[in-house]
């Protein structure tokens, strides 16, 4: 695979500190704005050295932060528009993607132009001795952008996706409606938190009398691999996550299971390039876990937990054989999570997963309120993902030890040229 | 000042992953234990080569996680105690011991000893391929560990130090009692969080039956430096913080103003060695502030954004001049931060801050639940951390972007010896 400068699976470096970027290259980078509600569409570098800290493109054929190499921390935030004006809506997508191209690129939002002594400051600061830290933003458009209570605010309907429609409600699902839904999503991805909240916090910022947080969730160590440059890691119940994965080196599964193709909904072209972004929080019973034997915790997972191989035997990367039999019945438990996740169960169905483990501190009770938030990347998830997601709800015999609090379904669209703004061509 | 092995400032190297230790040294480590309630206090290893993973001697003359370099994570917890035996509660800080003795090398809970497959797994897991990331943990004891309500639970009244009270009430402070005190703390801090959530899940579940957690905060980039080898980090008003602090380097004045003396207060020789750690959750008003001139911001904070220079004049670490004169007063304006929190205004007293900024998602309205959790580590909380708490609550003109929602003060032993239980000089 040939690294180009536009692709996100591959990291540019920068010997440029934002502090550097204050005094030459900001004001550099300022030479092409156009102004647009206060906020100008300036160019990404491309003049980035090798070596120095990690930062991805933010232009390029798909959004970065799909298929780019996990990175260890996520901020995700979705927002409700709260104007009715697709005048503002648009303004909005045009002035956070310069802020994109600016944070992912290191660089201060408002280009670290000097500003007046008497106005708020147009970056907030703390992230400003920081480096990129392999920062990623990724957008999404909710089903309630395109009609909300049969409403067609911004004139939209006709562009909605066959595909995008609320996830329905899944077997025993518990959803918070605070944690669920929203009309746009933005996942900012780093390996510094702190650059990652100031992400999602400047463009919360920005969004100001346009859109307002609905909600939002840290997460702190990713469990899925999207490259096979990356190790398996463990979800908090201890066993390896994602084996499974589709990852950034599998180009012809990943259009056939994450990117959107020309053609799949006609209604629809503007997202071609483009995927959909599933996301589920997902809580865990940590402590009754806890207490669960190993051969039950095993038996429910369907691999070993020390290295990861299914219990029919290999190694971590092995392929389960669920004809096998042992005594009593089938190796691989026919309610194991393994077994009923595998593509052969589901039609073929294949994520790319790039979800994080969260910890939201402890609960009423004294239980750590902690868990999975799940996110995948589907080209199709009504067809595909839900048939597959309503079997794991209904038979899994780890539900017994979940409970899904949050729920969510965004259209992605496809990665941005230089000059344009994210999802330009739904308005166009 | 001369590195020693004991020291909790001077980081050891481990060439030994969790995965290793499994096979060979974690069997080692389990030679010398003498089963306490299931678990033995084992021999930290004191061989680690130079190089390789970060970690840190759990035992010393005082805890780690003190002056240790700040790390770049935070899990803290506090916990109440719901049994009313004593023996319960040596056996846990035993227990407690045994297990931060492991995992702060970096071995599994339990010792990585093969177990049987019927029984759940002594270690939870998830941190297994990580390495130590520099983890500490740190105990405290709350004054509701001595007299709760009245009652005498533990027979430790007459050695509750004197200035080991509940914090008073400050000025504006809308403190969430679920947010607020317990007769436990453990801080656990890490260059990675899932190894610092680790420890606090792994401390939560051993006390099962003892302890029940009361409330946990998570912190994602450090607000202070401890040692002089670290550059001065950023807090989420986009400001330097800690400029002034403490640092390990300064052993005077950390017996000045940090560490327990012998004869400090005789009811209460136990903690000679020891300190105070002093917690305030301080929700930050976001919002408002981003929409504030960054004239009123560094007027209110008293120094300029970008460098962290008083506005008297200099660079970062020039001392104020209080008495310099601008067209309408003090250029440092009286009620600055910077002023109402020096030294000079508050009997000379001085903190080891050792805070950390979070984030926890977005409250009812949208705004961003955030701000700074606050710790310190002093000698005299009464007398000399309360009055000027009372001041900055009273007079400081940042107090207008704060909210100080949650509090609290224990006792932080001294170092724990080879083969001792934290705080074991309370129970003699």
């Amino acid at each position: 695979m040939t690294p180009t400068p536009q692709d996100s699976t591959q990291p540019a470096h920068s010997t440029v500190s934002r502090r550097r970027l204050f005094g030459v290259a900001g004001a550099g980078a300022l030479a092409g704005v156009s102004g647009v509600a206060g906020w100008g569409i300036a160019s990404a570098r491309d003049d980035q050295p090798a070596g120095g800290p990690l930062a991805y493109a933010f232009h390029g054929e798909h959004q970065a932060g799909i298929v780019t190499p996990a990175q260890d921390r996520l901020h995700f935030a979705a927002f409700d528009v709260t104007s009715d004006s697709r005048e503002s809506l648009i303004e909005l997508l045009e002035a956070w993607t310069v802020a994109a191209v600016a944070m992912t690129a290191g660089e201060l939002v408002g280009g670290g132009a000097p500003q007046p002594y008497d106005a708020p400051p147009q970056d907030t600061g703390e992230a400003q001795d920081l480096d990129p830290a392999g920062l990623t933003i990724t957008f999404g458009f909710g089903p309630t952008l395109f009609e909300k209570d049969g409403v067609d605010r911004f004139g939209l309907r006709d562009r909605q996706p066959e595909e995008l429609r609320r996830l329905p409600h899944f077997p025993a699902d518990n959803l918070d409606e605070v944690r669920s839904d929203g009309d746009l999503c933005i996942q900012a991805c780093a390996n510094d938190p702190q650059v990652a909240v100031h992400a999602i916090r400047n463009l919360s910022r920005i969004g100001f009398g346009t859109v307002s947080m609905r909600w939002a969730q840290l997460g702190f160590g990713r469990t899925s691999s999207t490259s096979t440059t990356q190790a398996t890691p463990r979800n908090l119940f201890g066993f390896k996550d994602g084996t499974a994965n589709l990852h950034a080196e599998e180009p012809e599964e990943l259009s056939d299971h994450v990117w959107v193709q020309p053609g799949d909904d006609p209604a629809a072209d503007w997202l071609a390039g483009g995927s959909y972004l599933v996301a589920r929080r997902i809580s865990m019973r940590i402590e009754t876990w806890d207490r669960t034997s190993l051969r039950e915790q095993e038996s429910l997972i369907g691999r070993d937990r020390v290295e990861g191989a299914p219990l029919s035997g290999g190694t971590e990367f092995t392929e389960p054989d669920f004809a096998l039999q042992g005594r009593s019945g089938p190796i691989m438990p026919m309610d194991s999570h393994v077994r009923l996740a595998h593509p052969a169960q589901n039609n073929n169905t294949k994520l790319l997963r790039r979800g994080y483990n969260f910890t939201d501190g402890a609960d009423a009770l004294g239980r750590l309120d902690a868990g999975l938030f799940f996110i995948a990347f589907v080209r199709e998830p009504l067809t595909r993902y839900v048939p597959m997601q309503t079997v794991l709800s209904r038979d899994d015999a780890l539900m017994e030890y979940l409970e899904h609090t949050g729920s969510g379904l965004w259209a992605v669209p496809p990665g941005i040229a230089q000059g344009h703004y994210v999802g330009q061509a739904l308005f166009t």
